[in-house]
């Protein structure tokens, strides 16, 4: 119960969704969340992850979320399993609380925070109406997520401790003598290619090659240590390996897409 | 002025447009917004309608209004007349105020509200400059949505009774002997072909065939009621008759776009 | 000083970044200044300015900052040279605060208060940690955004006077004998090509004719001022001769891109 205990709401929901915002689907959720909790502060994180891609926003709200102050909640809903029997989740770790299906979503936060308290939540102890059978990113997640972010909520009441949320392996790296071989997660606007090699795994990583397809860019510092045109890597800001170009679509230039393999060969062995 | 009588405002205001958020426009309306009424809070209900689709808007609007709390305002600007004669409107229904041009996008407001408080915009009886010709969201809605969402305004202030405001057939239905013939209203981002038929109209379709362009699908209750990568008709969150794919694509898969027809083939005569 | 004296700040942020919404990166933005001010209320300008252009990020922000109130902090990241040794400025003039790096993007700013008060933001005397090296946004940007609009801020506390910051040809216009020779400066969403030749410049231009590619365009008033499918120019509700189609997309149309020529001939010489 430690967990929840440390959680004191500060008004403030994040929202990541691959919903996109053509439609009206989060201004929709924006509502639900005001009619229960005029006072919310809603920040979208972002909607623009992959139709169906669990293992993207998994990846991105685990690397953004500690951005936003302790007490916030976060709503992740992409949810290809929408319908069918699979849980929604409640997750309380860090002083931060998460909302998302159980599909994988959320395993960044459970590897990262090993006594986070996992709760299904039950909409009929909750109060709630039925939910419709393919929105419940309206039904389920923006009321629940009004109630925990307007009071202090006794998660007991949200429904039974999960037992075994699903997880799944959003971080894929493989350790060899003096290769890191991971993916790539995602390409950005700028065609930056966003790697699942963290900067812990990576360490100091000074004049090792990075292979990417059948090319290889030096490791960098910043996008301005080459000259313009010229691909490089280099650890972003979120602490990732990154595969960039200066001035320029790296992903474009080198085919990049997400799956793809990205290696990290060392000095010593290159 | 029953209509009117009910409308308390709670300082909530929703955006829908045509305007994109590739450009200013929408960030623009929400300074000219703040500028009056500092403490509004706003929301995108949508900015993606497609440009210039005016039914579209009217009936994203008609189906999301109802997850907002009683007092909001809602503005919508698909508007291409702009810079002619076309009047302003401004509407009391259910508890609600919708602000738009006077160009059918309101129909389905009215056509649920036959009680609706109809008036048009006095831009000089109220001491708004003058607007430019080309940007009224900015010029006229935002300023008025925000006198109107601030404070108790006398509706009669704002202008003269509209008498006929223009209506539009948006939803198109047609009904035949076993059979409800309607349209594609809108494709989401998931490539879901959203139709007028509402489930209203469509009573209990279970066992229905559902006919879209020269193929058939089953009607279902949820994605997850066939394989991946099968088509069906589901009635979807927003209470609309809607052609998917589980996991996929359905308007690429199917080749449907807006205003292709949609029909329902009940059992018995299928 | 006087420009500084004159901000008094109203806890208005805005943000125009060439960031996207289909990442993270400026929901994090947000959660950084929510951080530092609860209260802050953030609105988006846009994201969508083309990636690393910067002169079309100052157009915008020159031309839209006047439509919030005074007192409002204008964050506009346009960033190719982060991580070299560029400053972050901050600029005070019109009773609004700018922040922006140091490359041109605040040309407008300048170019309209001669006035402006400009210092280089000095990470290290504010307390900031050590910021990224490509993500300023998130890690000066932000967290000075909230210091200047969560309470009054001594100027000279921010860091030293800028003597002389980069400034850009934003408007490049040229001024012939019956002629007025301009760019386009972006295409928006329904397609019309915005160009840098500002109403002041252009002055009365009833009868001229506006040649653009091979072709030439009459002015007008408002797009209804020509039929469906056909192409005029006007000045726009930014006070910009604009190339539009009515119910089209004139860029398309007519082959229009950012930095194309646009030239005015006035009726006498024509």
């Amino acid at each position: 119960m430690k967990r929840v205990d440390e959680f004191r709401p500060n008004g403030l929901i994040t929202l990541t969704t691959d919903f996109g915002l053509e439609d009206p689907f989060v201004g929709v959720m924006k509502g639900v969340i005001l009619q229960r909790f005029a006072d919310a502060r809603i920040v979208d994180l972002t909607h623009g992850v992959r139709a169906q891609a669990v293992a993207e926003a998994g990846f991105w709200l685990g690397r953004s979320y500690r951005w936003f102050p302790s007490g916030s909640v976060h709503v992740a809903v992409v949810d290809p399993g929408v319908g069918t029997g699979r849980a929604a989740l409640v997750v309380a770790a860090g002083g931060h609380v998460f909302l998302a299906p159980d599909n994988g979503l959320l395993s960044p936060v459970f590897a990262e925070h090993q006594d986070a308290e996992v709760r299904e939540i039950d909409v009929a102890r909750l109060g709630l109406p039925t939910p419709s059978r393919t929105f419940h990113g309206r039904d389920v997640f923006a009321p629940v997520a009004a109630m925990l972010a307007s009071s202090h909520t006794d998660f007991a009441e949200l429904g039974v401790v999960a037992e075994s949320p699903v997880q799944i392996p959003i971080e894929r790296i493989e350790l060899q003598a003096g290769k890191i071989k991971g993916h790539v997660v995602c390409i950005d606007r700028f065609g930056n290619a966003i790697t699942d090699i963290s900067e812990d795994v990576l360490g100091d990583a000074s004049g090792s090659k990075v292979l990417v397809g059948n090319r290889e860019v030096p490791m960098g510092f910043t996008y301005a240590d080459v000259r313009e045109g010229e691909c490089l890597a280099l650890v972003n800001s979120f602490g990732c390996l990154e595969v960039a170009m200066r001035n320029g679509d790296a992903a474009v230039t080198l085919g990049l897409a997400p799956g793809d393999t990205v290696t990290v060969v060392s000095n010593e062995d290159s």
